[in-house]
């Protein structure tokens, strides 16, 4: 099964897409999509939705799992935020994928075991989940992946093919 | 030239085709898209989407007027409007349409004449402005009308043809 997680932005939306074989997680893709703010907001969501387009035509990713942005967070972002979610979960939905939310302490219960997971101790536990040897970088990218793992650690052992 | 005005919800998405002959308007479409709350988000934005796309197929309008959301108001759904407006965007944006935003002080300032304008101020103005003999209903059909007449009283004279 495919999972393309994302973390969702209008100046930069992480996206990383994880394939899990049994009960091991492997990252295909990593990376972050960024419009220019040269651009007036409209031509920037029709290129994010452009190139989310094009990343699940790719990947044909099951399942498209978005951070859940809460109304505390980001004041002056939250309306590019919802409208970039907004975005991706109908690019999810029209390629006949599942779309699920999880909110940031979902993510890192579900990956670091504890809803108080430090930045460091997240991209650990991504290192750790992935088998690779370094960080995975950018940032944004590396809590797309974390999206991701937060949906199939969420899921029955059985249901992971 | 035809104006699509956008009030823009989830539940209750107002909408208006207003055309302009020459200094005079007349309103073509007004209505409310609604989406269940019985489906899940991704599923009603998707909705959202089909509806508003034969809409624009339909009245082929030249520039989309949308509300600027501001932070402030309507805490609790400033996330699910912010992702309606950014499905609305996209729509006009490969449609090929202008898309331009408005704020509510000024949507009342272009059509009652002032931004402390009160609803039934603008809902006669709306009224008067479209020469029709009862107030326009529902209430997000007559605002996204206002955002179309809105726009209209933005270009230069010579521009509306």
């Amino acid at each position: 099964m495919f999972v393309l997680g994302i973390d969702p932005g209008l100046s930069r939306c992480g996206y990383g897409v994880v394939e899990t074989v049994g009960r091991r997680q492997r990252a295909l893709a990593a990376g972050v999509i960024r419009t220019s703010t040269d651009h007036a907001i409209p031509y920037r969501l029709a290129e994010l939705q452009r190139e989310l387009r094009s990343l699940i035509a790719e990947y044909e990713p099951a399942v498209v799992s978005i951070e859940r942005v809460l109304f505390q967070q980001n004041a002056s972002t939250v309306i590019s935020v919802g409208q970039a979610i907004g975005i991706a979960m109908v690019e999810g939905v029209n390629a006949g994928c599942t779309v699920v939310e999880y909110s940031p302490n979902q993510v890192k219960e579900a990956v670091a075991g504890h809803g108080s997971a430090s930045k460091k101790e997240m991209e650990r536990m991504v290192q750790t989940l992935l088998g690779i040897k370094t960080p995975l970088r950018p940032v944004d990218a590396a809590d797309a992946i974390a999206l991701a793992l937060c949906h199939i650690a969420h899921q029955p052992a059985g249901a992971l093919r």
